[in-house]
């Protein structure tokens, strides 16, 4: 909406009018991290899980945020406050900062963004497609604004009649760009990769869910040949079931009972 | 200075007031191209080389540059004319353009910058320093703006009284940040890694010297304890001799007779 505001060091902005200088580090580096989450009916959803992680990104790429995390939260709310929109996604973005010679580290720039978004239910019952691809992400753990390849690849995932990447580490299965990766095995186990992976907020939450037979492991792209189930997790997906993997169909090409129940969970958790 | 413009789209901006909108995909998502070469004189050096470099960086990534290679041109010499800055440095960006989504391939926005820069003789006496680190970057031969690792290391570089990085992808060596890197052996063979590396501009040229053995051949970490020079080359740099590396002193600690000949074939094809 064309009088949505977005603030920036504090200050707030047009949303559409918002700009950076080009001497900013992530338009002259891509240097820069971020995070992400959602309102529902005003309310920020799992707000301490992101800025905990928030913080932990800024501090592993060595960026000094001045900014106390009461003092942010009050400046995300004040966004809140002033946009009025209840269903949202709001992004903190903290990048490099106006670096006088393109490249030194300098005091980071605050951009705080909130989107209208609702969860859409239809989705689920339709599932997604994905095709797999070679590539380990760097810093995996740490959410930085890096989707150099994720964005690259995308004409290749049209040509592949996917609807996202599943990235493996030769041959041991990550994560998809914005979402984390999850089998149900015929034996009803919930798996999950554990390593050089950036550990959703969702996917801790289906973690900590007591009812099913979760647990971090390896899986390899041979592993998919035979799996129950499928899903990724998301911050905006909630649970999404995987219909197909580089075209072959996983189970019966519909949302599997297990995925459906975690689903369900999940959906308690967040929606309204 | 104040009154330096830059050319966004086309068109002419002071540098100091030119931004881009937050929903760029470079500040969204790190996704963007550059090239940097220097005018001597009013002159670009071997734009040629940059401009092949450019256009194969922006068809890997899926960029559509709609300016053709002329008309890039036409813009790069109207920015030298503008400024008139003779002995400068020239960067083109290519940014992923603004997204509504803030994820979706967009028209590619040109940013073309200049600074003034002359090349310094008296570094080269000095030398500089590096310190190791175990990684590989990512899509090495596209000129991404991906420095996440390099900025993220100023604080590492520093403590290790370093001036800069040498990446190593398990053992192998490849590069530094903004440099090509090169060994000198006890029978004056030059080597420098042919795999997984950003293809220099000067490192092509000194491959194209012909009184030298040079070669691209694999390098690594244990090669480096028994090397009689080292030295790595950019364009800002020319040719540098690197006289420690991870603390020990390479050769006797000042700038080898290779590394020097070499050095004075490539001010010859670059300097006034």
């Amino acid at each position: 909406m064309s009088d949505t505001y977005a603030m920036i060091n504090g200050g707030f902005i047009l949303k559409n009018e918002a700009s950076l200088f080009i001497s900013d580090l992530s338009i002259q580096r891509g240097f820069g991290i971020f995070d992400f989450f959602r309102t529902v009916d005003h309310k920020p959803i799992f707000l301490e899980d992101h800025l905990d992680r928030f913080y932990f990104s800024a501090s592993q790429m060595n960026m000094e945020i001045s900014l106390a995390r009461e003092a942010l939260k009050k400046q995300i709310f004040e966004l809140i406050e002033k946009n009025s929109i209840p269903d949202s996604g709001i992004r903190i973005t903290l990048t490099g900062g106006y670096s006088e010679d393109g490249y030194t580290l300098s005091k980071p720039n605050l951009v705080i963004t909130q989107n209208a978004f609702a969860f859409n239910k239809e989705n689920f019952e339709k599932g997604i497609k994905l095709v797999t691809y070679d590539h380990q992400r760097q810093l995996p753990q740490i959410k930085t604004i890096d989707y150099l390849q994720a964005i690259r690849l995308q004409p290749f995932v049209k040509e592949n009649h996917a609807d996202d990447l599943l990235y493996h580490d030769q041959n041991m299965i990550r994560e998809c760009p914005r979402s984390n990766f999850f089998i149900v095995t015929n034996n009803n186990e919930v798996l999950t990769a554990g390593k050089k992976i950036l550990k959703g907020i969702t996917r801790k939450k289906i973690l900590e869910l007591e009812e099913f037979n979760i647990r971090e492991e390896e899986i390899t792209l041979k592993d998919l040949e035979n799996v129950k189930e499928a899903f990724v997790s998301s911050t905006t997906k909630n649970v999404l079931p995987v219909v197909k993997i580089d075209g072959k169909t996983i189970g019966n090409g519909k949302p599997g009972e297990i995925t459906r129940r975690i689903y369900d969970k999940i959906c308690l958790l967040k929606e309204k």
